[in-house]
Formats: C-alpha cells, sequence, structure tokens
C-alpha cells in the first residue's frame, strides 16, 4: 500500500521523485495506443531502479519452458511478450558529466499522465555533481489517431554551463526480457543506419521470424536554431544521431522525436525499412502540434462515450478513470491477433496474452464502451483458434472435434505448465462459450453464430461431451479432477461451477444449432458439413443436460463448491490472523488447498453468469455462505461480490468490495505495480460500476439499471453504447436520469419500472 | 526389454560388445562396498557413448531448486548424490593412436561381474585403426572386506607393434553430475600431487564443504620388468603418473592400480592426504592378491546368509541374486548417516538418497539378510533427522513438536518439489512409524523405543493429530487433501491408506507409550520431559482413533481408495489399449488422475503391513477390486501384489507380479536402466520370495512359512538371519525344509503347524 500518487479528477501526478518507487511509477505512467507501449521510462540516462520496458502488440517469442517435473502433455515452449526497442533514448554528456537523475540534487520534479489526453509529461529541475543547474520539460504520447506513430517532446535548459555538449539520441533494440528463462536474448539484428537526422533498427525475434522496424526522425533547435547531426553511431541493433552544441548559460535545447513503427505483421520484410522510415518523415513533416492535436482528439471521442464521473469522492474518480484509461489503451479492438494482456503494454510478467479473464471480465466493458466490431473481434480471436484448441484437446486425449482452450496463451497454443491449471481448470472453455451468448445478447444480433461462433460452440461442447463420465455409484453424469474458478483447490471433483457451465454450454450449443437451421439454413448446412455433427451427439448432449450431477446442501440452501466440501473446517475469514494474510504468501500449498479460504469467486461466478436461473433466496444463502470465505487474494474476485451484494441490497459490502480493486495498481495494494499493471482487473472494476451500482443487465431483450450509488458519492453518471445507441445514466442520492445521447432507443427498464426515453 | 545378458547362476555376462547398450551395461556392471562405488565404466578412453560415474556415500551437493511456478514452502536447494573422482583412468597412446574401442575393430569382448566374488572383468581382443592387435584383460573390485580401498589389475598385450607406448594412469576430479540443475560444476579443487608412481587429488564440495582425497599406488610392469614412472602431469583436480615404454610385438603391460579413498565424514580435513596416501601404500605393499582374498571372503560370509537359490531356471536364479548383490553392495549399515540411494552408487538420477522405500521395502531386507545393527541403523537415521523433521512440519504450518520426515531427503531436509508429493504424500510418515513396530517385532526387543524410537513416535502422532479435522458432515476425523501411495491420484480426501495408517500410528504411539511407562520408568520421565507430552494429547488421539474416517463400501466389501473413487468409469487394465501403456508415457496427467487406474498397491499396500487386522475375504474382495485396475507403472508395486496373491492362493498371478521385477533392470524393461539400477525395488523383489512364496511372518511372536513354490521351480532355497539364528528354508514341490544353522530357535510354523527344528 503506497500513497504518494497526487488525487486528480484527470491526471496521475508524482510531484516529488521516489527513485525506490521508480518501478512503480514507470508501470502507472504508461502509455500506449492497442498496437504499442512503453513505461514510463526516463528518457535520457538512469542508473536508478528502473525496468526499461516498450511493447509491440502482437509480437512474442516462444521461450524454452522451464520445469521442476515434467509432466506428459506441458507445452514444450511457451509465448512471452516481449520486450523491444528503447525509442525514447537520449543522452546528454556536457563536462564529463553524464545527464543522470539518479546522481543529481532533485530541486523539483514533477511527471503527470493527462488521461484525458493521453499525454505523458515530466518537469525536472536539479542540479549535477558538478553543479550544473538544469531543467528538464518534456512529454510524449502514442498516438491514438496513428498507431504506427509515437513522439516525443524534450526541452533541456542549462543554466550555468558553458561549454560542449554532446547528445546521442538513440533507437536500442539490444533487449533482454526481464522474465527470459534461461536469460536468453530474443531479438536478432537484421539492420541499422543512420544518416542526417534519422535512424534506423531492424530486428527480428527468435524462432517466430516476427521483425520490426523503428525509424526516428529528429528537429533539434538549440535556441531555436536547428541543429544537423555532427556523426552517427551505429552497431548491432542500436542506432544514434550524435549532436555537439557550444553552450552559453541558459542556453536551451528543444529535440522532437517522431518515431514511425512497421512491424511484419503489417508489412512484408521487405518494406518494413521505406514503410518505418515514411512513417517517421511524415510524422515530422505534419509536425508535433498536428499530431498532437489529432491524438487528443482521438481521446475525446473515447471519453465521450466511456467516461465514469464520479462527485464527491477524488479518490475514486481518479481510480476509475485511471483503470478506463489503461483498458483503452491496451485494445482498441483493430486486429484480430491482438488481445488483451494480463500487464498489458506495461510489463513482460507472466507468459502469454489471453487468459479467460477477456471472455468474463473484459468482454462487458469493451461491449458498452467501444463500437460493436471491438467485441466482435475478440470473439473473433477464439475463433481463429479453434483448430488448436482441437489439437489442444487432442494432446489431451480427446477426439472428434471436441475443442479445449487453453488456460493462457498469444497464438492458441497453450503457454502454462501447472497440471492443475493447465490441464485442469477447464472451466475456462464455458467463459468462452458464455462470451459468445453474452455478445448476441447484448448486440441482439445472432449472425455471429454463422461466422464462427457456432463451430466454436460445437468444439466446446464436444469436449464437456467427452470430459464427464457417467458414475454408476451416483447415478448422474460426473466431473472428475478439474480446478475451479477459486484456485486455491485443485483436482477436485464435480466443482459446481464447472458443472454447471458444462452442461450450459450443451444447452446453449443444442438451442444455438436449432436457431440457425431455422434462422441460416444455408450456413447450417455448411457448418455440418464441416464439423461431421451428428444427431447423437445431441441425443447425447441432452443426456447429459438431463443428468449432471450437481452438489447440493439442501439443509443450507447452497450449492456446493465441490464434492466434499463440508468436511472441511467450516472457518471464516475472521479467524485467520493478521500475519496469516495473504494466505498465499504465508501459507504452504497443501494448507491452503484444505482449508475452507476462497480465492475469487466460484459458486458466486456462477451465479453472477446465471443470475436469472436462480431466486433471489439461493443467491443470498449463497453468499451468506461464501462470501465470509473468500480471502479476494486474486484482484478478479471483489468485483463479482461487489456487484452481487448490490443485488442483494448489501450496500456497505458491495462498497467494501468495490474498493479492494479500484485503485489496486494506484496504491500498489499487492505490492507488485512494479511489475506491471493488472490491465484485465480494471475490467472488472468498471463492472462494479455499471453492473453494480448502475445495476445494468439486459433481461428480456430489453436494457434494465438498478442503481445503487454509494453513500460517500454525490453522484455517478457514466456513459455506454448499446446497440447503436449511446446513453448517459446519472445516479444521484434524489433518483438516476438515463439520457439518450445518441441513437433511438425508446426505453429503458429503472429499478424493474419502464421509462421512456 | 532388453536380452542381451547371457543367463548364468552367478554371474552378469555381456559376451560380445554392445556400443548402443554401453550405458545400461555400466549400470549392470556396477561394483559398490557401501561406502562407494562405479559403474561398470571402461579403464581406458572411450568416445562412444557412456556415463562415467563414481559416487562416494554421504558425500552430496544442495542444488538450487528448478521449478516451472513457484509454491510457497518448497525447498530452496536440495541434495544431491555426487558424481566423484575417476579413479579407474588409464590412457594408452601408441603410434599415434590412442586406444578407444569405439574406434576399433573388436574381435572378443567380454565383460563379466562375478556376483559370488564381487569382481568385474573385461577380455577384450581387438584391432585399432592402424592396424595394431591387441588384448585387455582386467578386473577390478572395491573392497568389502576395507571399505576405503578399491584396486584395478589391468593387463594390455600389443601383439604386433613396435615403438613406444605411452601410458597415463590418473586421477580426476574435474566431474560434472549429469543432473546438474543449472550446469554447474560441484567440486572445487584443494590439493593434487604426483610424484613417484604415486598421485593424489583432492577436492571439496561446494556450499557442503565435503572433502575427499583419492589416492593411487602403482604397481606396472612390462614383461614382468616394474616400471617407473618417467614424467608427472598436475593441474586442477587432476593427477597423473605417466609411463614411456619401447614396445616390441607380443609385450604385456601389467597395471595394478591401488587406490585409497578418505574423506571428511572420517577424517579431519588436514588428514585425509597423509591418510588416503597411507591406504594407497599400505594396499599396494599388502599385494593385489591378499586383498583380492580378503574381499571374497567378505562376500562368501555375506552369501552365506543371504543366499536365495532357485533350482530350474537360470533366469530367476541369476535374477534374484543380481538384486541381493547389488542390495548388499548399496549399504552395509556401517554408518547412520547413509541411507539407501533409489539408484545407490550406479547412478545420479534423482535427488536425496532415502525415499519411504527405505522403511516399506529395504527394511525387511536387511533385517533378515543381516546382522541385527544393520536395520537398527536405518532406525537411527530416522532418529538423528527428528529435529529437521519437526522444522520440515513447522514449515508447513504444524507446531507443537509435530514431524513431518521429508518425501526424499538426504540430510532431513526435503529434495522434492512437486506440492502433490512434497507437501501432500504424508503417507510417508506412516511408514516410518511401522518400521519402528516391524523392527521390534522382528528382533523381539523394544529397547529401541528408550533409543530414540519413541521420541520418533511422538512426533509422528502429533502431526497426524494435527493434519486431521473433524467433519461435521461426517461427524468423524477427516484427512483432506492428500497423496496415497498411489501417486496416480492427487490431493484427494479421505485416502483409505493414509487414514488407516495414521489412525494405527497414534494406537501405536499410545502403546508404547504405555510400554515405556511400565517397562523403561527412567527412560519415559526423559522422554515426558524432552517432549513435553501432555495428557490431553493422549486424550485426543484415543479420540481421532475411535472416530477415524475409513471409507468403506458394504455392497463390495471393499476399502475406497479414497472419497469418490466409485465416481470414476469402473474400468479394469484389460481395457487399455497397447498405445496407452505405460499410461504415464502416453496419457496427460489430468486423464491419468481421473482415471480408475492405479500406479501401485494403495489400498493394499495397507492390507499387507496391516494383515492381521483383516479377514482372508475382505483381503481377497480388495484384492480382486484393486488388482484388475492397477498398472504397476512403479516398479515397487508388484512385489505386494505377488505377495498377496500368495496369501490368497492365486499362484500363477503371484508369479506373474513376480515376473514383473526381478529382472526388471537386467532386462531393461522399462528403458532407463542406462540411468543407473533401481535399488530399492531389488528389495521387493526379495520380499516376493521370502514373503511372497516362502510366506514368512511374524505372527504372535513366532515365525511362520507358508511356501508355495512357482510351478516352473524345482526348488527355492533361501536363507535368513532372525533373532541371533540362522535359517534355511528349502522349497521343494514335495514339501519344504527348515534347516537351523546357527542358533537355538526350538520351534518354527509352516503352513500354520508348529514344527520343532
Amino acid at each position: 500500500m503506497k500513497d504518494y500518487i497526487k488525487k486528480d479528477n484527470w491526471q496521475i501526478i508524482e510531484d516529488q521523485f521516489f527513485p525506490d518507487y521508480n518501478e512503480i511509477s514507470e508501470s502507472l505512467f504508461s502509455l500506449g495506443n492497442g498496437k504499442m507501449g512503453l513505461r514510463g521510462n526516463f528518457e535520457e540516462d538512469f542508473s536508478g531502479k528502473t525496468l526499461q520496458g516498450s511493447y509491440n502488440a502482437g509480437i512474442y517469442y516462444p521461450d524454452k519452458t522451464k520445469v521442476g517435473w515434467w509432466k506428459n502433455g506441458y507445452p514444450e515452449y511457451f509465448a512471452k511478450v516481449l520486450n523491444s526497442c528503447n525509442w525514447i533514448g537520449l543522452s546528454f554528456n556536457f563536462g564529463n558529466e553524464i545527464l543522470d537523475l539518479n546522481k543529481c540534487n532533485i530541486g523539483f520534479f514533477k511527471r503527470s499522465l493527462n488521461m484525458e489526453e493521453g499525454i505523458l509529461y515530466r518537469q525536472v529541475k536539479a542540479t549535477t555533481p558538478n553543479g550544473v543547474n538544469f531543467s528538464i520539460d518534456t512529454h510524449r504520447f502514442t498516438s491514438m489517431a496513428n498507431d504506427e506513430i509515437a513522439c516525443l517532446d524534450y526541452t533541456l535548459r542549462l543554466d550555468n554551463y558553458k561549454g560542449q555538449l554532446n547528445i546521442s539520441a538513440f533507437l536500442d533494440f539490444d533487449i533482454v526480457n526481464k522474465d527470459s528463462n534461461y536469460d536468453e536474448k530474443f531479438w536478432e539484428e537484421v539492420a541499422q543506419s543512420s544518416t542526417g537526422n534519422d535512424s534506423f533498427v531492424h530486428a527480428r525475434t527468435l524462432k517466430t521470424s516476427f521483425e520490426l522496424g523503428v525509424s526516428q526522425s529528429l528537429a533539434i533547435y538549440h535556441n531555436g536554431s536547428r541543429l544537423n547531426a555532427n556523426s552517427h553511431n551505429t552497431h548491432s541493433k542500436y542506432a544514434s544521431n550524435q549532436y555537439e552544441v557550444d553552450i552559453n548559460p541558459g542556453d536551451e535545447i528543444r529535440i522532437t522525436k517522431y518515431v514511425g513503427f512497421a512491424s511484419s505483421l503489417y508489412y512484408a520484410p521487405e518494406a518494413i525499412q521505406e514503410a518505418a522510415t515514411t512513417i517517421a518523415h511524415n510524422a515530422a513533416q505534419t509536425g508535433i502540434e498536428a499530431l498532437l492535436q489529432a491524438h487528443k482528439d482521438e481521446w475525446k471521442k473515447i471519453w465521450d462515450r466511456c467516461d465514469i464521473k464520479i462527485e464527491g469522492d477524488v479518490s475514486a474518480q481518479q481510480g476509475i478513470r485511471f483503470n478506463i484509461f489503461h483498458l483503452m489503451q491496451t485494445y482498441t479492438g483493430s486486429d484480430s491477433r491482438l488481445n488483451i494482456g494480463p500487464k498489458g503494454f506495461t510489463g513482460e510478467k507472466y507468459g502469454g496474452s489471453t487468459y479467460w479473464d477477456t471472455e468474463a471480465y473484459c468482454l462487458p466493458f469493451y461491449q458498452s464502451t467501444a463500437p460493436a466490431n471491438v467485441a466482435n473481434q475478440l470473439l473473433k480471436y477464439r475463433y481463429n483458434h479453434l483448430a488448436k484448441a482441437i489439437e489442444n484437446a487432442e494432446n489431451l486425449g480427446f477426439s472428434d472435434g471436441a475443442a479445449l482452450y487453453p488456460m493462457v496463451t498469444m497464438n492458441g497454443e497453450e503457454c502454462h505448465n501447472e497440471w492443475e491449471i493447465t490441464f485442469e481448470e477447464i472451466h475456462r472453455n464455458g467463459a468462452i462459450a458464455y462470451a459468445i451468448y453474452d455478445n448476441i445478447n447484448y448486440q441482439d444480433d445472432d449472425s455471429y453464430l454463422t461466422q464462427g461462433g457456432l463451430e466454436v460452440l460445437i468444439g466446446i461442447a464436444r469436449f464437456w461431451a467427452q470430459r464427464v463420465n457417467y458414475s454408476v455409484d451416483k447415478e448422474k453424469y460426473v466431473m472428475l479432477g478439474v480446478t475451479g474458478p477459486n484456485e486455491y483447490e485443485n483436482n477436485v471433483n464435480n466443482n459446481w461451477y464447472t458443472n454447471y457451465i458444462a452442461r450450459w454450454c450443451l444447452k446453449y450449443t443444442s438451442q444455438s444449432i436449432e436457431l440457425v437451421k431455422t434462422k441460416y439454413s444455408s450456413a447450417y448446412t455448411r457448418i455440418l458439413e464441416l464439423t461431421q455433427l451428428k444427431d447423437q451427439e445431441l441425443t447425447q448432449w441432452q443426456d447429459i443436460v438431463n443428468n449432471m450431477y450437481l452438489p447440493y446442501d439442501p439443509e443450507r440452501n447452497i450449492f456446493l463448491q465441490q464434492d466434499g466440501f463440508l468436511d472441511k473446517e467450516l472457518n471464516t475469514v475472521d479467524a485467520l490472523k493478521p500475519e496469516d494474510r495473504p494466505i498465499n504468501q504465508n501459507w504452504s500449498w497443501d494448507r491452503i488447498l484444505r482449508s475452507v479460504y476462497i480465492k475469487q469467486a466460484d459458486v458466486l461466478q456462477g451465479l453472477y453468469f446465471f443470475e436469472e436461473d436462480f431466486d433471489l433466496d439461493t443467491i443470498r444463502s449463497n453468499f451468506d455462505f461464501y462470501e465470509p470465505r473468500t480471502v479476494h487474494e486474486s484482484s478478479l474476485s471483489p468485483c463479482v461480490h461487489s456487484i452481487q451484494a448490490n443485488l442483494l441490497g448489501k450496500k456497505d459490502k458491495a462498497y467494501e468490495m468495490y474498493l479492494r480493486t479500484s485503485r489496486l495498481d494506484l496504491d500498489d495494494y499487492n505490492n507488485d505495480t512494479e511489475d506491471g499493471l493488472h490491465i484485465t482487473s480494471m475490467a472488472g472494476t468498471w463492472m462494479s460500476v455499471v453492473k453494480g451500482f448502475g445495476g445494468m443487465r439486459i433481461k428480456n431483450n430489453a436494457l434494465h439499471f438498478n442503481p445503487s450509488l454509494p453513500e460517500s458519492w454525490q453522484a455517478c453518471e457514466f456513459h455506454i453504447l448499446f446497440r447503436g445507441n449511446k446513453l448517459s445514466i446519472r445516479m444521484e442520492p434524489s433518483g438516476t436520469k438515463v439520457h439518450l445521447i445518441e441513437g433511438d432507443l425508446k426505453e429503458v427498464y429503472l429499478a424493474g419500472e419502464k421509462i421512456m426515453l
């Protein structure tokens, strides 16, 4: 828990330098535009704590798996997010000193992120060890208007120095990933060059052969006079333009770097150099002011459709905007090969980019805050990986088109290697089917079923049908050896959530087949041909639907998280001593497993997804049983509890749960923000507001709100997109107003009452 | 499965060279004397497939743990068996050729291990690429009479070469462990020297600072004339004596290497050089013939007390002697710091040296085949680790003197890092308690309870009392989240075997406390003071004993391996396709886990340990249920099934199970003999004969046999030691004779009938 970031409605501000927190700040001050991003590193040399990090979406490396004890079926290699070219590099040398804030006496320091406009600023006044007073004034952005452009503007003033200043403005592609398993470098040289005021570096990933070219075009002014490079330095994966300037006290150097990116995802390898160079040149020609204006205009459009205003609580206001800002920077839906990495462009921890977080948490966010094509891309991503999911299932002994999506992936292949997760946390497959349902329901458009959706559903249904087995003892279908969403249980039998969502998948797939058959007959014929679906499969699915075992305790009216759950010591979280928490840092794994304590919503996750299947009493008795036993040691947990608490009228609990993640990274709640931000859980926080306090639901094809404003807020107003309409919902203690900004939606329901717009 | 080793009653013979199998042969032809050992490597250079391996007991290295995903409680480091000084080294150089069988045309090759005398022989006739015909005649041994001495005798004849021969006789300590986690070397240089016909190397292990000095004294003759070294070569961790000889066709070189070992386990570091040198010198003075005679005399004594004769089946005869031979080479009970490593001195795979194999399988072997002090040392080993076992339990959240022995260990610390094994395969604690009971019962001497035994029992009982919890649902004590002996189930609830042995431990510990209280009152007072045992602990133990949950299916009259076992698809092994087997190489881990298939005896292991607690019908119904579902993919599995099949009169099944392990290594049944031999499972094979076909039991304090000779054997005769008596038991189709060779035992029971000796 840290408290050094200043509260502000629209800005993230660090108003003095905290060298020990620098890696945390670097995460918080990250920028991105869906295609690339970088941490809030300093442009100039810095010898203190730092994780230099620049990332380009879709470029990954299959690092060799590291395990203690190999299990059959583990992936040999898995995809890692790659740290990429450092394009902000500047180095200043004067009077035998290298400018390095770590060695300076700092008089003034302010790093601020303007979230409204997507610009990172920094102002510094400091003195070098030799006594040179200087100031830095810099800002930069990764363009939202043109996602191949990034730009920085850097002004250095030397107040009391006379003599030569050497400037090197460089591109450095000689990068090591922090979490490389075997300390290998993942990039190899293709080319580098530097002429005039331009430089270019071009590198290729080993094994995957992704290529990326980065070009810089420099405009450097000395007291307003343009400078030209005096020399150039290139070596493997590195290029710089070097300037020598005679400085008098008070002189000012202003550097504008226009940077163009061209990767082999979008260009033929042989076209990369020209493309990157042209992008940088064109950007320089356009000039920073015009680029900035286009960038700001894009951010204005984004905020117009997705802002959440919280009045009377600047801390909550800053928290929610910070979350929205980073989600929007991470994913823009412009490429179906991309997804929402757990750290976005803010760090490289964890392999892979896609978890079930995408379907369970992120999809609802993009559904409501971005044009429909953005959410659709997320579905298409999984459709594109269907063949690999079928192959993955085959590796685990399934057949005949059964598909198991990986737990963690970049390209459709599994990236994780703990057997209890990789092989057993199979409920992820259910969330991927649920997302199809959820998006069709939200958009009221079932055509996606004919565009891949049904094939994905059939693959998933086949998996479940093969994964269950019939228990002669129970005379029911059971599912043995799974890990539910609560990863503090491994290899359990009949996890209620997994059994329930599996049964739901079989039902929904059957219904969808029927729908496509009736409504889209030519697509039906094509899909039938393609999937070789047999009638007896549908009969078998129906038998499983009718006879699935769902553990239940009638005495308590609760669904049992798994078989044997009631054998545990039924303590609640109150019984834990402070030194036990978080238990995942203080208890051995076996103790966690046999304890009653729940990492994140499990039965409750099911009641959240399938709320309409249950009466409020059932939801309440489950909530009252499981909530006090949940330790929320996943950042994905509290939002579901918050939404459910709102549903049950437990306002205090709802707000308590909301606070658990709303400022998770801003306050470094888990002491791990330095590794990067928790991007996907940010979507959970958004859900707590819109689905929790706002009570937004689609019921019977209509839009419902059930507002419940936290007492400490004066007002909360959020914008959403819904089926071509743009709405604002403003909750005040006195009541809620729904305003149609765009579109022709006629009615919504407010606390169950129909209101006309 | 290989079949290149010739069948012989007393010898292991490879009568032509199989270069592809050389690493397998090196394992099979290993020698040892309880303190050191080495694989059947060639003395001279060899560029083909080989794993050069020499090992010195008790010297280990804590290699840094390698894991994919860290879990709280994993050991940071774990102890590995160390590959040590290569002391057999000889190098021959003549006419610009280095003698290397891999490059020669081999005319005759025979490698043979005389198990009766413990000597490894090799004869070779071959031609070098340059056409030099030569022969090698060599034998070596690691002395059983003096475990600090090893000796080799090597004769080289060059038939058609005239010119200079250069000989280097060296000690090489610059060794890398095959399974080093991070490719590090574990030995560092202390000293090396070479003068006259002697050399010495001295190295120290990193971190653990074990030191070992190895000295060689050479007697080299050219056609009978003694040679002196012409030069010496030393460099880090290496020393050699070099000889130049003018050779005429037909000349013969005979080299005798006397090697002395001195380690810091037995000598002060500063005394090591003198000790090793003196041992080698004294050996040389004694001469190889006398050393060999002493060595043979020791082996004669060993075989006298433990040989098993199988008549009419040379393959079985060779197999059982091979197993006994290697067990005797691996452990002699001379040092309570040592134990029975899974690979003995035949390879370095697997960290640690001690598994529950020691108590469950090896102890009975040494009980019956070696003086009582040998088995006692195995118990003492665990007593010496009690403090570490208490610490280990504390690391996992237990307290107040609860002890959990590690799954794998060298020095009392845990060496394994799979959570499902390390933290959950806790039944090992039960086997350690059972071994105390077993040995007291065998020796009819309960004094060990006062020599550490009771303290071990109390620590173990305390662990179980804390590890169970009371289930309000079942109104019984349950044990959640364990892995039973069948490691194809992980993290299960109420593994019957574990619950049963835990309950037994609590009962036996209470009885033992009572016994010590009555019989050894001063020891009782001391132990009470030391352990701070409280009356309420005994009360609580009794409550657990009375109310332990033991899963049982009355319909089938079987104990359930664990909760939910009957939910599985209840297939039998017949349902597996050949391409599925072994399932651990063909199925993903989750599929194995949820399948019914059993790796090794689990419920049956309990019925084996506690046979007297159950009637034959119960044993039969369990055997008939579990045996057909057992895949025996552990080498420890078939012996228990074989013993039980004999008990149940299932002669064919008993013999089939016996064959599964009797020649496991000799026939390379599992394709892994090249890594080293399966030393501990060899004890299981011995048990199959003595407890299985021989039906040996102690019942009501008397020795029982219940013979059942396999039909393909003409006779089987085994020797055992029992309470100071030496007996031979000869089973023939016509009947069984028990003969008292030494001692004053009055009676034994044969098939339930008392017979007088």
